[in-house]
């Protein structure tokens, strides 16, 4: 008997919360340093039987970005907190293949793993920000040449992973063999981008390899996500986009040869509880008002790459040459915009309160529909819930809507497993011999 | 009144024990993914009222290496960790400035600052091994360029450290301010060998600056440790060695204008404890009886940069041209052996043991006196203590030696304060402005 499928359900965190606003609510919390905030939270996710928490990244700052974006925790370092205060939901990075060294990384992620015994994922990003090269001393590589870095990126952090068998330190103190040298596979790898010897520094994973998650939506973005990742983390704002994208990047999964189950495709969600939909409105609505359109529209000039101050913002997005650095960002919000007539200040207000992810307005059971549509309709393998405020904005999913698609039998009761390949029900990977 | 002048310790922890066959002890645990024991003798030390654990690294693994370097925790994971787990103990790593970059680095510990409410600490290397380039696709700069290059590294991460305010966040939900705008410091580096443009994406750590450790016993390194560091780690056998290193560190502290007593000098310290002298001999007898010669000579090669194999092991250390990568290291156990007239093997022996550090044998009281003998010579104003094995041979150091120190009046029985800045009686650096 196969077990039946079931939603995945994944808290992306952000100190500040998601909507740009959501920091003012009266209720809400904050601070990228607020480490009590985010264990609390993390804690319910986790009650609740989340599979994983999500921290998404970025390598630069300032003023005009979003709140959450302009200070918080090193994600890995966090991560390596965060493994000592639960015990069972994956814990999930995001890192930068532009921005890195695999072997760095490689390890940080293996590491992860063996302080949470089982339960780390690494969101695989190229990084779109020209900008971060300026604090990199480097210049931005093009969005092509970034993921044919990212290809070998990810090979290399995946042969590193497998340097030592399983059993590789048997630590026998009679016959003095801490590590047995027939059990360790030097990767020797020479390619375009990179040369790296190995072996790597660290045991092998408590999953072998760490889970991984790609985020672009690209057509690279996808050609990596198919061939590599486990988890696919996308922005769609509708259900038949939602589909549409879903049924692309599951037969692309099956052009590399994989199971298209063994690929979790899990849309960004921002839930909105209200006891009516009449509320949940009016509690979107209060968080928009607080929304100064000067403080939206960088968010919004920044992931169409253009600035848009020369245009009436009462008016529609103009036509625009998209930036090749951002081209699958800007596309969507550039679909978005015209498919609801939105005029530029409606469109900077729909990026400030939810960067072009899905947002649910509703009673539980209404959210609880929707999440259920998607998942049913082949929109979604799970979602990547995104509270507009924290804690409150989260507890109330947890707490009224969990319940609903539990009794549904669409969400586990209990973990079953231990690590976050158990709880995505995915294997672990063999170690392929010295 | 001025306090009195107190030592520092540090547990310098290493998964497998110092003594490279520390890990065969029948009482010993070991393995760098053994979370559980790291913990508790961690927890053992902050118990100790130690100022601080002290964590090595290295960047390549190999089944010839010491048991600790084959494979362990990324550092910086680990410390994220830690802090969840302990309340008051200083939390110190070690990062490279050859394989790093400054953006990332300063980020990390700024992060641990924050996870562990102000016990950050970073321990500077250079990175010796030229292997180490293999894992990073780039050649392994010469050691006078990594010195040039690890001065500016520094100089980036202590800048971007003062990004921010320390009240730059008021987070004022009525005015609509998250970030104060006036509060930012942009860094604009542009240097020889780094362009960092800033502000980091963190708030300014709890001590301002993390606390800065310097392990380089070189010129260069002692220039760089006397201008930037809190904390000097050296190796040094014996008693007027260490004196020596000290007047020339403490002149060179002076020589760039900062009050001597402001950086502590720690050297490395392996307290083998018994209920007699002969039984500490016995212990280290036991121990080096376990270490296969032919495992010992890889770890004295790569510290003299030389093959030995075509010399008389029971012979003396050949006169050989000191490489320029390894310079100091290689000249200080050159010294040693013709101090002690070693032969090639028991050098090997000798560096299997304590890795040129100075080795204490005797009761809890003898080398409590040895500590107190170097510390009020002028020798030394704290130990980063290493443990030959984990647990037991830290147990009886804390159980045996720490309270003889403690009734001597020359360590603290109690916290103080609750940064790591607080504990070496140093202040916090202000914020330069805007």
């Amino acid at each position: 008997m196969t077990a039946p499928r079931r939603i995945h359900l994944g808290l992306f965190l952000q100190g500040a919360g998601h909507h740009v606003s959501g920091w003012r609510h009266p209720e809400a919390e904050s601070g990228s340093e607020n480490l009590d905030l985010l264990r609390r939270v993390v804690q319910a996710a986790e009650a609740a039987k989340f599979d994983m928490v999500f921290l998404a990244d970025g390598l630069t700052s300032g003023v005009d970005a979003h709140p959450s974006m302009i200070a918080r925790f090193e994600p890995l370092t966090l991560l390596g907190a965060l493994a000592m205060v639960t015990d069972r939901i994956g814990l999930a990075a995001t890192a930068s293949t532009t921005y890195g060294e695999p072997y760095h990384l490689a390890r940080a992620f293996a590491s992860v793993d063996h302080l949470s015994h089982g339960r780390a994922a690494w969101n695989i990003v190229t990084t779109s920000y020209a900008r971060t090269a300026n604090n990199f001393s480097k210049s931005h590589p093009e969005h092509d040449a970034r993921y044919a870095i990212a290809e070998e990126f990810v090979d290399v952090v995946r042969g590193l992973w497998d340097s030592w068998a399983d059993d590789a330190f048997p630590k026998d103190k009679a016959r003095g063999v801490y590590a047995d040298p027939g059990k360790v596979r030097v990767l020797d790898h020479a390619g375009t981008y990179y040369s790296v010897k190995g072996p790597l520094n660290i045991p092998r994973a408590p999953q072998g390899h760490p889970v991984l998650i790609q985020a672009g939506s690209s057509g690279p973005g996808q050609d990596l996500a198919a061939r590599a990742a486990d988890i696919v983390f996308t922005a769609q704002a509708s259900l038949p986009e939602a589909q549409s994208f879903y049924r692309s990047l599951k037969a692309r999964v099956a052009g590399f040869g994989r199971d298209p189950a063994s690929v979790a495709v899990m849309p960004g969600f921002m839930p909105v509880v209200g006891r009516t939909l009449k509320e949940a409105s009016e509690t979107l609505r209060e968080l928009d008002r607080w929304t100064d359109i000067a403080s939206a529209m960088p968010l919004l000039e920044e992931r169409i790459g253009h600035p848009l101050g020369a245009y009436d913002l009462d008016g529609p997005l103009p036509d625009l040459p998209l930036s090749d650095q951002l081209r699958s960002r800007a596309e969507l919000l550039t679909e978005l915009a015209r498919r609801e007539g939105l005029t530029i200040r409606q469109l900077a207000l729909r990026v400030a309160a939810g960067r072009g992810h899905h947002i649910v307005l509703g009673t539980a059971a209404d959210i609880a529909d929707r999440m259920q549509e998607w998942f049913e309709g082949n929109a979604a393998d799970g979602f990547n819930v995104m509270p507009p405020y924290f804690p409150g904005g989260f507890d109330a999913f947890v707490a009224e809507v969990v319940p609903i698609l539990q009794e549904r039998g669409l969400f586990r009761t209990e973990y079953e497993g231990t690590t976050l390949r158990d709880h995505l029900g995915i294997g672990r990977p063999a170690w392929p011999g010295a």
